[in-house]
């Protein structure tokens, strides 16, 4: 997907059916997020499960940061969703501070990526962890981003280790809210029974 | 309005009647908005009217290219929406094109003020222009930007010289769609009656 494309709007709803099966729900700062079994994923125009306990909603959009080299070292090497091998996938919202947004344009650039690396981080795990932002702050949701990641089981080490590196960056200060949703497709918990 | 502050939602419904009398709707470039006699403006959680012709919602946001060196000159001689003496106003939602879009952070930002001082221009017409920036293009609507501006009847000279500054501008190449809603506060042709 180019993130210059029409923005697309997706719905995370926590639920009692859904293609993605809860392994655990993490709370890493602010409030949690109700435990559910499932995590159902609504994209475009249709609908959320009724009945879910919490959705979360946002929308694709252009790029904020990613500078025209950037964005070609990432399109050299990404991966797209849906690989049939990356079974596991995490969703990980987070909420920045006042303070963040507060900031101009060139000292949130400078913090992200000149003090931070957070595309320079995120670069060392491709192509084994897919990833779409999704953002939402403007829209009255309670995080500001949520993030979808795709990765096989054996990626999941790596993917630990790159998410405890950004959570170590100057950028992450700014983190208020942040909760860890780690997922294994439905399909792979029903064949295993 | 601090840009940092939490986004406002805001609506602009043309109708039937409304705080501001609408004077002229020039389609610039693209499709047309059905001519009505009035704007009524609705924010936060207040709802627009019903039976509009059409309605526009936006909301505020966090700056996306403004330094923090361009923030502050703003900041210093900026006015306030709502003068007294800012009898007059304008809409002009613009929507800009898929190459504008799919640019990266750096191309875009080079483009509005390294080549087209879109910053610049706007800081010549301070105070004398008010102005707010309301975002719509990730949340479906059909323009990308609605911009208001309020001003003294006297100022509307200058004010068209703004406008046509920027539409001879690299930046504007990039507009594909663009309305300019000319408006005039309601009470005052109540009292010219």
């Amino acid at each position: 997907m180019s993130e210059g494309s029409l923005p697309l709007r997706v719905s995370f709803s926590g639920a009692s059916k859904g293609e993605w099966r809860v392994k655990q729900i993490s709370a890493l700062r602010g409030d949690a997020l109700a435990a559910q079994n499932f995590v159902a994923v609504a994209e475009g125009r249709a609908t959320p499960p009724q009945g879910a306990a919490w959705t979360l909603s946002g929308y694709t959009s252009n790029l904020r940061y990613t500078t025209a080299q950037e964005r070609d070292g990432l399109a050299a090497i990404q991966a797209p969703l849906g690989r049939t091998n990356a079974r596991n996938a995490a969703l990980i919202p987070i909420r920045k501070s006042a303070a963040w947004w507060n900031l101009a344009q060139d000292e949130r650039r400078e913090i992200f990526e000149d003090s931070s690396r957070h595309i320079a981080i995120g670069l060392e795990y491709l192509p084994a962890v897919a990833r779409r932002l999704h953002h939402c702050r403007d829209v009255g949701e309670p995080f500001d981003f949520l993030t979808w990641f795709e990765f096989a089981p054996g990626a999941e080490a790596a993917f630990d280790a790159m998410v405890a590196r950004l959570r170590a960056t100057e950028e992450w200060r700014y983190v208020d809210r942040e909760v860890d949703i780690r997922l294994v497709r439905s399909q792979d918990v029903e064949d295993g029974q």
